[in-house]
């Protein structure tokens, strides 16, 4: 990274807690990599602060953007000026540029950072069944990603089913043809096992789903990158499953992010 | 400075233009002296944005304050929950502090910085005479400051000569048997003469003072950093003057705002 000074274009990422994200840490090595003069720091907005500090994003003429992360996610949507489709059909964004006349545009990056993680980890999802716990933000991304990388069936398991019903209608708008079921915490039979949820970050959460029912042909996928073993990677790998772990989901995609955020390729 | 990370507490600096601030460099030089994991950032705001940027800093729970610079230190202290007397004596201040709660408190350093800086060039203002071009936000802080460091009279003159006396009068109500002036762009017959307006930092700036009516025996000193080179600056070399640049009054003041800022002296 070059030394911070008035010129350094501003980067942020709005989250809450903040302790945790890398998203500063990977952002300012891709900076430094390609020359160019910005920086990327942590913006620790709880939810009722949101609407402040996104109206302040609009008056930070030097921002270039930020990356959003959880809770805000969904959230965020509201206090944009613009959404790209896919974020629009999602429901949640993960990164908003803020254009040089304070118009803040969202788009979604997750779904599409998650299925190239998995790809370059030799796991192409086409074709594979899939089972997503799991209707938030980070499922809603992932739920459209695997369904648009061809997955041959997508079962989405939340605790409160209506909002499972919820994404399988809206992937199948997007997608008329899917093969979608809505689950139960029963992971089994299906190739590809993803936590969508946020269950995991705190030593005492629950389970995303039900452990006891993985078997050791199944890979089992995480978007929680702190801690980098959750309970339930841990959970799976005593069970014999291969394991897929959050980071490459957020390193897959910093280049996508930088590039929506007006950072050139090379500087 | 340490790698950024989510548990680094964010700093910045408020100003419009930003691209001459150099609080960035010197205060996260700072932190990396003292080892505090810290960093500071540029915020370029608009003044008709400073409203929403303030109320932004409330809810950003890991930011431990803000620098303020020109042109909002003055617009400032109506956005604060709380300012320091001096402060609201000054009607400016160039430091809030962000407390946990959101509380926003401000302060105003830079006479204290410009004092101290002179100090360490080895010029103590106790007992001297004193020219201030300007009754802005700046100018107003090196008048108290100057008076409170003793000088044997001060003159103030400014464009709109209202403001002059208003200034005069202010620092009248605290230091009642000062010696107080108001007067006109000839800075003849005074062992400091000092800019503490903005002029100097465009190219095609006028000059603050009557460049003409300097004389060897002076010492003309700045508050403008960038340029470093100032046209007075020039004009008073030229006219075979001594010169005191802008720089030290910010780089005498770093550790005080940090600590006012809550940064411990050694991590």
């Amino acid at each position: 990274m070059k030394e911070i000074s008035g010129n350094t274009r501003l980067f942020g990422i709005l989250a809450d807690p903040i302790h945790h994200v890398k998203t500063p840490q990977r952002m300012n090595e891709h900076f430094a990599r390609i020359g160019f003069d910005g920086v990327c720091v942590p913006f620790h907005v709880r939810p009722d602060g949101l609407a402040d500090a996104v109206a302040a994003l609009r008056r930070l003429n030097n921002l270039g953007g930020v990356i959003v992360t959880m809770p805000h996610k969904t959230a965020i949507l509201e206090l944009v000026d613009e959404a790209s489709p896919v974020a629009r059909a999602i429901g949640a964004a993960n990164v908003v540029r803020r254009d040089p006349d304070g118009r803040l545009v969202a788009h979604m990056l997750d779904g599409e950072g998650f299925v190239r993680g998995l790809i370059e980890a030799g796991v192409a999802p086409q074709g594979k069944s899939a089972y997503l716990a799991g209707a938030g933000g980070a499922a809603n991304a992932i739920g459209f990603a695997l369904v648009q990388a061809g997955v041959s069936r997508l079962t989405i398991a939340n605790r409160t089913v209506a909002k499972a019903e919820d994404l399988k209608q809206r992937i199948l708008s997007l997608h008329p043809g899917a093969d979608i079921a809505i689950g139960t915490p029963d992971p089994s039979g299906h190739d590809l096992v993803v936590n969508g949820t946020s269950l995991g970050m705190k030593p005492d959460d629950a389970l995303p789903l039900d452990t006891q029912r993985l078997t050791p042909d199944q890979l089992v996928c995480e978007v929680i990158m702190q801690p980098r073993d959750t309970a339930l990677l841990l959970a799976a790998q005593a069970r014999g499953c291969k394991v897929h772990y959050g980071a490459p989901m957020l390193a897959c995609q910093i280049e996508l992010m930088a590039q929506m955020l007006g950072v050139p390729d090379a500087a």
